[in-house]
């Protein structure tokens, strides 16, 4: 026999894009890893520069990015880092997305209209990753987007747990804040004890298309403490108003629950003054509580650092979060 | 110069598979075309053959099948039919399934497990198809499995139209059998009028894992009309259980609409006596009335003729179903 | 450095469709495996269900189904498993076809024709296959099919074997039972100790297109005890009716062998009063002696259980069916 | 509406390596077009390089070659023409290859071995062809290597044409040299007003691997005119002995006939002498009957022409070689 | 015959992103087209939406952007635009990226980086792009990154032409402002009459790696007007340092002339006070003059009009830039 | 848990082509291994058969081919050997190809040209080439080219080592002999001691296109010991040119140093003759010192000898070619 043999053995390394460095090092920290040292500038027109400080040759690589603003140039970095890793002989690329850009584009709402959500997934393809990790998709379809595997993480548990640890479940509703989410809300409410539901049901003009006339509450929330949720909060105008209408209709205490705490523009001022007593998320995007008094944000880091170390040791990622459904 | 010139016409060839031959004959009448004549038959161990009996060099294919029992059989004849016009030189291949086949399996419920209808999508790219004509989508999302154009065409204003005909909309109240179909029932609202809305929420226990407890409506609908809608009816179970749910919490007729009569075993049986005014579904499957009185079928041929015509001519497809939307 | 090292070992996981169970748990026996348990069910409408009951992450997987009747069914459970192990993080993926389906569509005929066989590869390679095992192949050229390994096993040392130990060679023939066979034929004429041979010829009709007028053998089988072969035995009309004109020709014993023993519809009762002797398959395909004196089963799963361990541990599968070539 | 309209027109255009240029003149007199000027050089170091001295942008190309020696290097110079057509915008690009090379290896004989004819089909496809024309492929399967469609072409009308002309039928047979074209000798047989068929049989050594003992006729062949027939004739070492065993079994004259006349090395002389009254070929490689009396070579430019042009006007090619099959 | 025939037409449809509105509505004016309507938006979290407001069904779609800042979302927007008009049915998709972003990262220039002009040519492939339009590529070979059709015009004829018109020839000098453009600088001075040439040599530390130690003329400027070109300029710290170099050389006056001008943070500040003439642009990104007196905008409009026009009409490309090389 | 647990290792096996036997032997000995026995031989027509005498199954190939002339022949013998492995099931394949065939076309010069470097990229994918090892690529742009890992070897500090060792640095010059290798010249400059540089200019003539009408060097170089380099001499008609325009201009010594001694036709000829006193190359391509004086061969067999080594062991390969960048 002509051949040399030796043992085969595998290394993780870690990498993180600058879209939200902290969450980069609190899951290394989980991990007991180091961040593989990586220079990633920007050339003065904007092009994304990155190199890798180490050799990545045959690793298993783990490639974090959190895609808040501005969200088209982290996207780019994180593929550009695919790309290098790639190119660089690493033996196999799990791209985490713990928010998954583009994912409210993951259909045809109307002819002429692209599905951004498929080409995300087609671009991390095309740059070659060979997995993704992501935490509460829009949709779960999305997870078909991709020709590859999808590790689909939940922040539910944690959500929930923290719902469980400071508030009586005796009188809770669980409540959509539109008719989009209703099955999830149902999710929630069998996790809480089977709480009842309700829905905020939006009524269009007959006249005029695409206006909304009016909301109005689908189910009976008078009196209770109410859990308002959402995968995503954005500008924070739907979940605001879904708070009126509650209180309107003679609703309790609220409480909005969401995983992905986006916040734009407006969000931050809306949130704090809508009347919700608490708003709880986690940390897939970066947040800042500074000066928001019912903000509570909760580490995605440990569920995500969970998932790395069951996918480098082949273990069963479904066990992460299948113990509650 | 070198190059021999000639003009560039296209033609339109319509080829319909062995599921459902009188839809396929009808849209043929709806074109004013007539089917090419197909060659289709079972070898004794069940494998397909299948052989074209007129030229399809250079044309604008249109692949119809009906995919009803056995399912598998028919996608896989489809699959095949659509090899053979790649190898016979067509030069644009479009599959047209009115009922997608696998398009409950459109994402992961737990670890483990298939995406199927990502599959079916990949497997008509893998045969040869260029496009996808579609009606009614378990859920939009799958539009985005594909890799290239899907028309995805809607029943609702066919279904609509009907009610609207032959019932007041005066008491109308829009329902959707469970939490997931909510969205879908808030759009048949709109149309409906403005009417208001409920759903069936399922509870489940919390001491056994998966097992519902009970079901109970979400939403006023005592005294209404009831227009009950999914967009596949197999087995009647939910269907036909939420019928009784309806009607223990007071509400007047019950009209089911759907847009794929799947119909499966007890299917039959159970719509027939649940309780139901009448039943609305389309002939996306092939259906048989006979000796089931309240069944109404609506001929979804009109609508994939029209759709097939704006293809070829490359009209606007969006114009036939945005409407009313 | 900031990698994390773990040696890396690696696990094989075997997972049989329904199509054949007894063969899934012969070759799992043989291998000193169990099967991975898998739930697989079907929908009303026909729609197929699989899901893995053990984490696969990072296996060696090999998935065996047998292709019998209902043909199409089995093809797309098998497909439906490979893409749950694809999605489900499976490193390495080999569907494992005993009897490759479609194999006699292996060219267009005439025009406008499929080339089934070839599509059948490329929708293993959609599913996520990384590799092929089959046995006997219709014809040789379907390895070339797969874009991707294919170990293609030859049965012949086993049915050879039965045929040396319960047959003198000394006055044998080996024929072929039309003009397509003769090189395999030939193969085993040498196999068994150099035999002469023969082949039935067809002759057509110069009037009428395709009518066979007669058949008639070529070379010389008075008074030879001939081994008719074939690759697979369909519904048993050529090969019975080769058996004839053997007959006539002045044949002693005629001893039919074939790997896949397919026995559609009328084959049984043709092949068990053809006068034949024996007929020999392997269990490729399940088969049924009940009531089928001649019919002689021989085990392909040894076979199938070295090949995968082969494969599995980077051995050579050529030694195992190169030997007598 | 913003869109600029024009009529569609496409065009014809012909390109021809350097393989045979007297084919190419000839298919494109057949045509009435003329060969696109094209420059076609090699470099000092056995690099070819290509242009072409008109715009080819959106035509419809066809790209000749003919794999004669050195075989390699005219592949290449076809695949560089097809990448210069790809990258200058031509619409659609068909390679035609009368004599497709590597065709004998279809298949794997032991492990370890290339499947080099699907390689070439797909290196056809990197390159960028969208279609095939072949003529008399070593095997019909060699259609599914590539993932589009392929024009099979038969020389078998102009080569019994020629015989029905020179020969009486009365007492022909029809006679293969090995027992791999037995299926193809029926054909012919059956084409040749249902001649009697013969073939030779190899019997191999028990005690020595792959050694040939002795070869003998099967079949009777004693005072007939045989046409002794094979796909392409190399060397010719089997097929004059062949022409040799058929003498010594009291054969009467012997026409040897074959679409691809290779005629390497020994072949010439071999042929010249075995004794065969009339070796018929055709120019699918470029012939030279000079000082070969007993070669015929017969056209093969009107059958490529009347494919192009069907392929081009969207015609059936179908017709061109199924009137007497 | 069963189809139906129509004759073919195709449309011309123009569509410009956001990057440089102006340059859009330019090249539609040129061609005599209006840009297809559009709307385009940003989501409050920056995730960008597209829709066109007319069916783009079977058009010739050119989809142009300007790659100024910020970068990486114009490049996103550009993907979004494509994708839509692939899932929309366009019949073809040009991509024009008059400044092809990335394309300094056109190899790795150590180890682990990323070659992000190839990924860049990978994500047009992947959403859907048929061939790409650029000007002046940072280097040639980036053509062969993309795997179709690229037509690559060249902004020189336009550059030297207002040269010629406001400069005299007689006593001119081409100088490359680094050892990596000499090449093309030859190309201009071929084309000034052939004007003799210099460049500016970097010398590095042998002691310390990378830092550049002096810049040096290598040729003779003394007395002459330098034309110092580059194919864009950034920051313009390498242009006005050449500049400075050439001056102490004992050079007459200097123009500086580049295609792309990106003119990043201190270029404007740099090059107005370098000491330089007059600066020559073109408006591949868009340019603003006010306040910057020796700059020269010259429109690459035209020249993008009429390769839109040529690939539409399948005319050539090639004789609207090779005239004058 | 059903699954059966193994150790995983691997194992290095490396192939030689017939391009250059020799330098398989010589990096098989650094390497410590043994070439893997392999059959290749040319049929009559010039196809190549290959096959390997050992199973490949899961190993790590490196398949090492040395495209001299009749180079099409040995890049078709490279990829059938690819294509072997693949289908023989080898783990990862590593094509190494000290030098690139058709580097030199990397671009489209003019309309209508192949890009050929791009070409042999998707070639090598297509066989089934994982990653790409080479020595001095044309431009270092080709690895962009391929999709996947390239390692871009350099043979600078092996060929100015030997400068170093045998020339004083005092009074040397660093001579590009075109205006394209002016930037690999000043690498060699800042290696060999922040050298001086220089330039060989061709100018054309105004009236008659791509005429050069003279030479002339930019840059000063009287008296000096010139260092002139090229990645590659083919004829070596520029090159010898070049020392004699230097020699007009008063240059000292001249050396020739090139990676790739490509020497056709003429070139050995003319670099005896052309007053150069020493010649340096590289084996990358076979060469024969026999008659020819002033030609020093340095071999490349340890350079590629270690870069399989950290490939194979997921060392680094930069620090092997960056110590003295």
């Amino acid at each position: 026999m002509s051949a040399q043999w030796i043992d085969n053995q595998k290394n993780l390394m870690l990498f993180s894009g600058r879209g939200n460095p902290a969450l980069g090092e609190a899951v290394a920290r989980e991990l007991g890893v180091q961040l593989t040292p990586t220079t990633a500038r920007d050339f003065a027109n904007g092009e994304i520069f990155v190199r890798f400080e180490e050799s990545v040759r045959g690793c298993d690589a783990f490639v974090l990015q959190s895609h808040t603003q501005p969200l088209n140039k982290w996207l780019m970095e994180q593929l550009i880092m695919i790309d290098a890793l790639k190119r660089g002989s690493a033996k196999r690329i799990t791209a985490i997305l713990p928010f998954y850009p583009y994912a409210r584009q993951d259909k045809k709402h109307r002819g002429r209209e692209p599905i951004s959500a498929r080409l995300v997934a087609d671009m991390l393809k095309a740059a070659g990753a060979d997995r993704i990790v992501s935490v509460d998709l829009h949709t779960d379809q999305i997870q078909g987007f991709f020709d590859g595997p999808v590790d689909h993480m939940h922040a539910m548990p944690i959500l929930t747990e923290h719902i469980k640890k400071n508030y009586s479940l005796e009188n809770i509703c669980v409540v959509s804040p539109d008719a989009g989410r209703v099955k999830v809300a149902e999710k929630w409410a069998n996790t809480l004890g089977g709480a009842p539901m309700a829905f905020v049901h939006k009524t269009r003009s007959v006249d005029v298309a695409n206006q909304v006339t009016a909301n109005r509450v689908v189910g009976d929330v008078a009196g209770r403490t109410c859990v308002l949720l959402d995968d995503m909060i954005d500008t924070g105008g739907t979940i605001s108003g879904a708070v009126g209408v509650l209180r309107e209709a003679g609703a309790g205490d609220v409480i909005i629950a969401t995983t992905h705490g986006v916040f734009s523009g407006p969000a931050r001022e809306r949130l704090s003054r809508c009347g919700a007593r608490e708003v709880i998320a986690t940390d897939t995007l970066p947040q800042n509580t500074d000066g928001w008094d019912n903000l509570t944000v909760l580490s995605i880091a440990p569920l995500l650092a969970k998932t790395i170390h069951e996918i480098f040791e082949n273990g069963s990622v479904t066990t992460l979060f299948e113990g509650q459904a």
